[in-house]
């Protein structure tokens, strides 16, 4: 009952110290579909599901590319994703522009928490409902971040974020020591895996599962569709089914589960 | 009963991650007039039925020709949309004064996008409730849009917006594998039928309907109102009625449905 | 009483995608003193009915001149239809300075709309609260649209606006396919009649009744009072009085009976 | 009891399509000491009754001259209508150092409703809470005009505005008919003696009651209280005593009465 | 009741015409302490008396030179009227930078009474809490104004404000007759008795009492407070009391009492 | 329960004439840390006490140097005051620059003063909740202002403000009238024995005791912790004990103790 | 209860002079991980824990180098840290173009608590959620400064903030008097046994403990992991282990424990 008065305003902190718009913000991200980004030595890669509204229409985008050596994976509202990796275009332009080499990647998901973080800040707009997943390549090589709304990010080996995303980081959880070491092929397969556990009905497929890759001597890209379906027809090796014991956790948001869950951090840590 | 607390401001989160006046905005859309665009591998059309005021009234424009490429059709506040139909005008002008070239369909889609997405996050102003199905051709051939509300946008290959939609995207969903070699009047034909499905009562005919067509060397243009009474009289082959267990939609809005029904997708897919 | 909730701000969807804050705007439109407008193929006829404040005072202005070939009548706010017909005057003026050609009536009306539209999508202001008929002529001939304050507006060849301007409509209904061949001093006599059903007491006569009219070879002009007081004496056909089944609508708003009566059309058609 | 969910904001519309506050600051007028009105065909002249603060104190001033050619005469708030004069100032100061002739009258009545237009409209600010009856003289004669809070304008041969002024009004419309014909003295003579009826007590004296005139060969000037004492002086013609039967109005606001009294005239006519 | 719904907010008009807000503003003048002016054909004087925080500390300056010819003396918030009287002196500056002559004390009443108007029609302000006699001499001699929150401003030959200031008008209405004629040292006398009569307790000296004087062949100055204790030294003539029947009026604020007790007028007169 | 309604906007007027946001903002000045001033002819001494948050934490800095030649000390909020402090800084370095001569005290009280009034009549601001003891040396002597959070300032020979410090007031008074002569290392003695009466726990040492001097050839500065342990070590002389009867006043604000307590004043006096 | 009036802006005062969204902020702090820092007298030392969100996922950054020879720690809103020390950085750069020597440590930490004042001031913003341990070195030796949201900073010799931080704080108040002759690696030590206190569950490793130093001679670096997990293997002497009678703080903030527990202190001191 306390929530009544704390939680209209991005602006106002609740008594315990908590912004509740903020926190709620990160729901959004909690029922996007699923996302999985995963890096090993060498490449980094991401795999989303998309929805789709119709029979006819496209899957929605959920994988954008930034840059030659950056991309993006969405979980949450599309809108607000889109509008934040068209400012992370605009931001490794200007840099390139500037000082004739590629924005590293650290910098750019700085300079994006930066921007959410203001959102958080001001009683005239809201905190974006989008979280990402930053794949990118850099001197220091590949590279995986997760910006929140709270203006909070995080590097990753490997994670997952949207619904039913915990099912993916159980598996990620037990394949997650031989990454470093995979080929990018098998790095690509592991993510496929991942994202078909976050999976909650219907078949992954060529058109419903977006994988994109960046690595060494390799430009951020979206495989095309053939491919993927070419990938996930490979996965025959049923034997990595999900774990009985995994429930499906759509449904049960702002229920009794940890926090960590699908992806979205505390706003401190 | 929570509904009270978060519906009433656009930049206020609900505790399950939701924006309750973007989704109010997308409810404006599903009780607009219907509007039905489809897409073969050469020709994009967009149909449309207007309500009138009265007898001697004429019928409101709900199809606007932006440019030579590219037209909306649209559902919802027809001052809204206007608005945006000027706003994509002046920004295909814009883009041809500079390039000297048509502005690609999906970049003038993803412009309008980002237009409706700020006013989800600012706090003095409102979504815009009005859906709109921009169909235009570029290299890449014809193309099929719909623009929502929330700031998302999905490309389609036919689709039908607006109150009783569902009736015409059954019949869509129906006929949709022939579309792609459909000729230029076959779709445009198919595009009458699914818009007749939708309409409530009274009859299609050249006043209350609108039909506009894009194709290879063929610039974007609504047909006479002659032209539409005479594909509708030809139009005798009644075989094609709406199976008569599509139940009417109008006046369930908001009712247990699938969310996607009225051409609404939801924010996040 | 969900109205509550959501009808105090301009900028504020209700659950049913409605903008209730315009809607009531539009309730001060019904409420004005009634206006007609009809067209023939060559002319253009304004007529409103004033009311007083007193014995000695004239009767306020309801019909104003924008332009030569254009001018309005207004039901609502006598205040913002005089502001708005200021800021259509200084268009006009705008337009022919830059291209030496009167404003096209259709360009106008559109200029005016946005006007309209503007007014409803920011928390800072309220919806205009006035409908205009406006009535011009053109390369294209004569034309009638109405401006609504949703932003909305409608080309018309008759009709009418304010209070009981259901009767005015019901006697335009019976006469209206005659109007296209009448002559310019018939259709004012038809406006006059019209306006006459719509008068709730009193006696139409030359001051409380203002006619307009602007067509081929003849700028836009207000009739003289006595001119109009010869109109109305002339009417002595006494067998077009309204159909006694048209009930008074006056102190019936927001009842039952159909929404476009008085003038104003709903947000979408 | 809906008033209380539209009656505090000024950019709030009201189910039935009313501005309360408009509404309520045309009150403040209807409270404030009367104010006479009146024109001949050569004449036009103002006269208000002063209320003063104690014994030692001047009465304050309740009519202003704006130029050689216009004054004012106030009821409601003093400041916002001083305010408003000192606007009206340098309005005419402006035209006449732009054109070198005297600002028509008519058209500095319609810049001062614009200005209290803009005040109905805007979140932050408050409808004037004042009445002002504008007399001058351009090249059409002497005119009389009304401007209200809610940016109405009216003009009339005779008109009397604030507390009790339908007494006044009684009066003016017994002895209406001759006004046109009056000599100048004559019609201040008229004016005095029909601010005498608006007068709830005390006796109208060279203090508290204010005369200005302006008329052919004749700037606008006030009259020295000297003067104004000799006029009262002089009607001793008692027979013109209020009607027994007109009651006093004062704290009946509100009321059944009807809604033209005390000089507010409604937001539509 | 109804109080709890129109008094918040500056820009909100009661149903009754009333702008609550600027009416408590006065209610701080009310009880600030009793301040007193009076004038001769020749002088000005002011007179007010101070209240102390402690024994130690210097009594509050409530009497300011505003320029050679003119000074306040404030009843209300201090610091309002500081800030007040702080831009009254940068207008006497500039006005004598600009034309080489003092600013006239009505003109500078006006701006002063503008300044204030406009605090009472923005939603982001408050009324200004303070009361200011105004004294000053000019071309035509001495004058004694008084500024009100609510914008207003009335010329008085005497007057008090403040709290207990009834008391002290009632001398003055005793005694006013006289004043014209005064000398310049009776007429401070005068003002000094009458202040004696507003105070609630303690005793008058030259510490807690002001005295200012402005008039001809002298500027404005402060007496030294050794010559004000001289002055209320040389009041031995004791018969001079408060009129028993007068009853203190402090802590009834508020209550029946005539509103124009304590110096602060209606808003409208 | 009044004050439910009027107190929580600061350009809310209460019914009374309150402006209770200020009056709040005072309430903190009365819950910090003691702080005590004095001054004789040549002297003027701050005296403050610290408390501190931990055994190995520094304590506050209660006294800032604002010039050679002026410093304050506060009571309150601390960050408040090293605000305003800072803005005093920057305005005695502009007057220096621009006249090569110190700032007068008084002069920077009142500008002082002003920044705080504005805070009282703005909606997007708060008042400071600071008060501040201004000591400066000028050429007029040694003076002593206090600045409260209303914008009012009053000069003092002698005060204290801060919880506890009617205690210290207690002192002053009867000390008070020997202060003018006393040397300066009398003063600093007055002022450390008095800030001691106000210390609620443990004794006073160097470390949570600040004083500062400034007078006739001597810069304001703080004297050095061990220098005032010195001067406590100094004061066996326990013969100047509080007074039994004064009890502790922590925890009793708003209680029915007088207003002057702590050392703010009202807001008009 | 009277809590929810005074406690949802920034910008209102409560009865008692409290701004509590203040200390609503302040909450935040408490609730992140702990930090603790401590200074010899030839370094400052900074340590904390960090929480990860997941086991593939590194530990979130809570220790950012500002300059070479400045550091800080946070505990609270990660990105209000992250956004702060940004800003600290660039006031660095910024003073180093200027007078090309390092930014005094004392001075960027007013400027950076001025930032926070600024925060608790404005109705449109919120506080920071974050409190600093500020660690630097200049001319004047080694510092720690505590930031706090409310705009206040002090100075430490020692001091721990963050969830469970009393624990930390006890251990330090033992050890506190060893600290200025403390070698470099036996204050790291002192440090890295402290937080270990803190520690609520799990075990002190190279990855979720940061240490960072700077001093005489040795620029501001955050040691490497492996050296840190050195250092936590070295510390056998298991003897310092947390007394058993300090109850574990979290959960129980807003009760009855002191105000100066986990690292924040009251607004005012």
């Amino acid at each position: 009952m306390f929530r009544n008065q704390y939680d209209t305003d991005v602006t106002t902190w609740s008594p315990a110290g908590r912004l509740f718009q903020v926190e709620y913000a990160m729901e959004a991200v909690k029922q996007g579909s699923a996302a999985v980004g995963l890096t090993s030595k060498t490449h980094a890669v991401l795999v989303s599901v998309g929805k789709t509204n119709s029979e006819f229409s496209s899957y929605q985008k959920k994988i954008f590319k930034v840059d030659d050596h950056i991309g993006v994976a969405i979980a949450g509202l599309t809108a607000d994703g889109r509008v934040l990796s068209l400012h992370m275009r605009s931001e490794c332009i200007h840099y390139k522009f500037l000082y004739d080499s590629p924005l590293p990647v650290g910098r750019l998901v700085v300079q994006l928490a930066d921007k959410a973080q203001v959102c958080t800040q001001r009683s005239w707009t809201r905190p974006y409902g989008v979280g990402l997943l930053v794949a990118g390549l850099d001197e220091t090589g590949p590279h995986l971040y997760l910006n929140c709304p709270s203006g909070n990010y995080f590097e990753y080996q490997a994670y997952a974020i949207g619904a039913r995303s915990q099912a993916a980081k159980t598996y990620l959880e037990r394949k997650f020591e031989t990454f470093p070491e995979c080929s990018r092929d098998e790095l690509i397969r592991h993510g496929v895996i991942s994202v078909r556990e976050a999976l909650a009905e219907g078949k992954l497929n060529g058109s419903n599962c977006s994988v994109a890759v960046v690595g060494a001597g390799e430009a951020f890209s979206i495989l095309d569709p053939k491919m993927v379906q070419q990938i996930i027809d490979s996965l025959d090796d049923k034997n990595e089914e999900p774990p009985a014991d995994v429930a499906p956790v759509e449904g049960e948001q702002g229920a009794v589960q940890d926090d960590t869950d699908q992806g979205v951090a505390p706003m401190e840590t």
